[in-house]
């Protein structure tokens, strides 16, 4: 049976890099990094010791596998000008249907690694659920045999479902992240430094680990503690934004209790 | 010089227990545990080896110090029953002013471990920072000394500001945490298991351990990804508090951009 042992990576960014890096540790050859940015195409081709080109044309044809990881936004157009109709194609977009593939290209799916991606920071990508798709049962098994060589976690999510995890993932990343933002402000405004709430963030997201986070939940919100609930508004009514965020959220959080 | 070696622990829950256990292990005599209930003050006084009561009054006079380890809204009536006017008290909130001892005792202050604590789950103490205070500079040296044996990063926050750590806590901690019950109920709903995003959460409190959540944030609201941002609206909008969340945060978000 054909396997997937060589590939195309399109795109240079946080997620081409860390899964180009996965691939060639998981022993599949990189053949060539495509990137409109000249610097970034080099940068990445050069770490993962290969070709690259910022010509769509430019190509190389004998891949067995075309991974697109630029932003969604961009998928379209690269698709487009890049001649895939013989070629098997899968993009990593956590929010961008299998189904945009499909004009393009006789064999299509997606591969999404569900984690947050910087160029610099290495992750341990054998931890990280890789969900994919494929628009026939033969693609998806090449599909998953290529994941497995990179993550001791490969599942298959349609669509549907890849939204939905997209959207928990917003609430399981972004929005946490922020409310770091607003912590470290509220520490910086008081002359203390954003050290001290290190090992709390990340307590709190190991104990989810372990523990359901509706049976994790702490916090004044949650014990009703009215005196608490608005002695922190008051400290908050000079910062209007954050003050009516602290609201709403308490509200949702004191809903858990009833 | 006087040293803290004996104490009186006043309180069961999640502070106490994980504090008495700290303590025991930082060579500090627990002489006492005290706690309304019989069963909670029967628990950790097995655990930690020492006696208990659940009478205010039987509590021993002789310990160097008595920390206070109830709810917020217990300290006063616990400090009240006592007779306290010649022991040295302190209590562990984030939140409550030091002041609040001075009426009942001559030497009084504040040990405030910055963590989320659970009865059963272990932390490393060593690593969490212990806010102290305390009523002359002779009383903050001692309690200096003797967080010292528990904690490596152990500074002096007098209450103002530790009232605003306790706030910044909230955000740390308490909201995040319910970003993760919604993450949670999301992926349910999407017939999806909530361990496809643990690696996320985790990773998400790693990464500001070393950079600044402003440097860190990403997702589509900061990218101002119209296109996602509509489409995940419109998975929400069966669930009308949570869209509101969502719109809340999205927006405050997008500012970081401007």
């Amino acid at each position: 049976m054909q396997e997937l042992r060589d590939i195309v990576l399109i795109g240079a960014g946080n997620v081409a890099t860390r899964l180009g890096i996965a691939l060639r540790k998981g022993g599949i050859r990189i053949l060539q990094v495509y990137s409109r940015s000249q610097e970034s195409a080099h940068r990445l081709a050069s770490l993962l010791q290969t070709g690259h080109t910022t010509s769509l044309k430019e190509i190389v044809t004998e891949a067995s596998l075309y991974i697109i990881a630029v932003a969604d936004d961009a998928i379209e157009s690269v698709v487009k000008g890049m001649e895939a109709q013989q070629k098997f194609l899968v993009h990593t977009s956590g929010s961008v249907d299998m189904d945009v593939l499909a004009p393009w290209a006789q064999n299509f799916g997606v591969l999404y690694p569900l984690q947050t991606f910087s160029r610099n920071r290495n992750v341990d990508f054998n931890t990280i659920p890789v969900c994919i798709e494929a628009n026939s049962l033969v693609n998806l098994d090449l599909l998953s045999r290529l994941a497995s060589s990179i993550s001791g976690d490969v599942r298959t999510v349609p669509s549907a479902q890849r939204r939905m995890l997209h959207l928990a993932a917003v609430f399981a990343c972004n929005f946490p992240n922020y409310m770091y933002t607003v912590a470290e402000s509220i520490v910086h405004r008081a002359n203390l430094d954003f050290d001290l709430l290190k090992p709390l963030i990340l307590e709190t997201a190991l104990k989810v680990q372990t523990i359901s986070p509706e049976k994790a939940q702490t916090g004044p919100a949650l014990r009703g503690d009215a005196r608490i609930l608005e002695g922190q508004m008051e400290l908050l009514k000079a910062y209007p934004e954050i003050l009516e965020l602290y609201k709403k959220i308490s509200g949702e959080i004191s809903k858990l209790n009833t």
